[in-house]
């Protein structure tokens, strides 16, 4: 397809937590951005409402941005249910001759009206969830020494795709062969592949994995996006899957600082991150023998002083290296997984840096 | 639909392990099955080649069956589908007027051919693992004295769904009221109502069990199904999801005495029973306190002298009661199932039995 001219719709949820689709898509592609559609808060910026994307306009109409030519659903619903008023949004926008990227799991290409009127527009839907994925997994023909992390996390929505995202891009900066495994919607999105997991049919979702691994060993270290927690009361399924589909030889720690529940289940109470540790570390070494290296600490709640506070706690409780891959940036977490791998690829030389 | 007359496909695969949902749907509704279609031994009986369905007759031809009204597809190959020299007998036995139940991943009916012949002859296609599960898990209303059981395994294929029957017939034997939560596709089969868990796409697999549950609490005590298990390959996303949609209060152990391989992975070892025993009561416990009380010991492939010492010799290493339900019966279990419901419920009166 030829430039994507992006308008992200987040009509009334254009927050850091309630549009992560958009806020990741505004961070790692804000060239494609062209505007945000939120008809409660017109001549806004994305930056002063995500925290990210600078001066990007919020409008409230799509004839406010007429350059674009992709509506891009913004936010990451639990369940992946279109929003109802959504519905004449999403048809305006066919009307005008733009493409549809959604992460749903309602897909828009198996919507009567919405299919229907696309097709007769000539205009695309991009179901990002939508796959046929219909193969076990066979745990044959892994690369022996394409280092594969993980990030694994303490609940949903702590920032699993931003830290593997952060340790790709910081892994590249020092010369090495990474690759950003997408395992998610939004990560789909910003590599422009990868295998939506959690709309996989659950008997093929570690075949999936493995798919997906097979296909990118040819890099020499993967950061495999982690989804849920091996805790979640919701979504524990997915992250099993995914986690015995990638088997990987380390795996980061992602967790939000000071959050006490589950994301969504507020009556539920987090699993403390010492448990998280040992029980992701039991079930990945049901396939091989696999360590958390390191946590990726989310500390957008904290004050500097507080994040430096949290950040010596946890790594004394844990006896592992700590930082906030934003706050911090990456190093930290990028010397542990090359130190990781050194030790086990004794074989394969250091690279500068 | 009118009385079931069943005819079961097997065909080149009538062996106990070879047509599994073949040998449960003979051994729980040997009514309903007229016979067994096998053009590779006819002539021969259900209970010569599977050790259940005394002398229901193998045939080579539906037209040696011709009272029956309906195809079963009697195998459940991994992966789920349909082997391609199955769909003439299918397209025949459509002509014939017959209905198809079917348990593969590949539906029948939205197969094209399948699907058009059937509805030009006006015969029905039970596609028993289709379903639009969409709802997430939110663990809430769970009835407290409604005692919950789950079958969890050291690999797929040992008979976690008979331990289930078996003992649920068994508690009902007593007086109790319990029953059999189905999650897969012969278990569905067998009970008429179920949820098949493996083809659940994955983000929805905790809230379709919970779903189940919550739909079945009304009965005292629940004898939920397992699948695959935690360590295993391929399947460790469904086996999670339902431990954590289930949330149960007590595991029976399930195994094949003799077995040293994943099946069908033979290059990959089981891991130990006491290590399986492990996780699932720490993935269990991440919900709610929760113990294994129990092991139902397959020991379809041992002597009688061979199956009393492997008895003996998994009782000691767990400190568990062990039977093989169908050698042995199941009262062994059903006495530590009561046991621990009375521990769990002492406001409960002991009922008979």
């Amino acid at each position: 397809m030829s430039e994507r001219r992006i308008v992200i719709l987040t009509d009334g949820r254009t927050t850091p937590t309630g549009a992560k689709t958009a806020s990741c898509v505004v961070r790692y592609k804000p060239k494609e951005v062209v505007a945000l559609l939120d008809t409660t808060q017109p001549g806004k910026t994305a930056g002063e409402l995500l925290g990210v994307g600078g001066s990007i306009p919020v409008v409230a109409n799509l004839a406010d941005a007429p350059g674009a030519n992709t509506l891009l659903i913004g936010i990451a619903p639990s369940g992946g249910k279109l929003p109802a008023a959504w519905r004449k949004i999403l048809l305006e926008a066919i009307d005008r001759g733009m493409n549809l990227v959604s992460g749903l799991h309602d897909f828009l290409s198996n919507d009567p009206e919405i299919a229907g009127a696309a097709s007769k527009k000539g205009v695309e839907i991009y179901d990002v969830r939508k796959n046929n994925e219909k193969d076990v997994s066979n745990r044959l023909n892994l690369r022996e020494d394409c280092l594969r992390i993980h990030t694994v996390g303490q609940d949903c929505s702590v920032g699993k795709m931003l830290a593997s995202v952060e340790l790709t891009i910081g892994l590249k900066k020092r010369g090495h062969d990474a690759k950003f495994i997408a395992t998610g919607q939004t990560g789909i999105m910003i590599e422009g592949d990868g295998c939506p997991v959690d709309c996989v049919v659950s008997d093929f979702v570690n075949g999936a994995v493995e798919k997906l691994i097979l296909a990118n060993q040819h890099h020499d270290i993967l950061l495999i996006e982690g989804q849920g927690s091996l805790s979640h009361p919701r979504y524990s399924a997915v992250t099993l899957g995914l986690l015995h589909g990638c088997v990987p030889h380390g795996m980061i720690l992602v967790y939000e600082a000071g959050r006490k529940n589950v994301h969504g289940m507020d009556y539920i109470p987090l699993v403390p991150l010492k448990k998280i540790v040992e029980v992701n570390e039991t079930m990945a070494s049901l396939a091989m023998p696999s360590k958390v290296i390191g946590v990726a600490m989310n500390s957008r709640a904290l004050s500097p002083e507080e994040a430096e506070a949290e950040r010596e706690r946890v790594g004394r409780e844990l006896g592992l290296p700590v930082c906030d891959v934003i706050r911090h940036g990456p190093d930290v977490l990028i010397d542990a997984i090359l130190a990781f791998r050194q030790k086990l690829f004794p074989h394969l030389k250091a690279k500068a840096g």
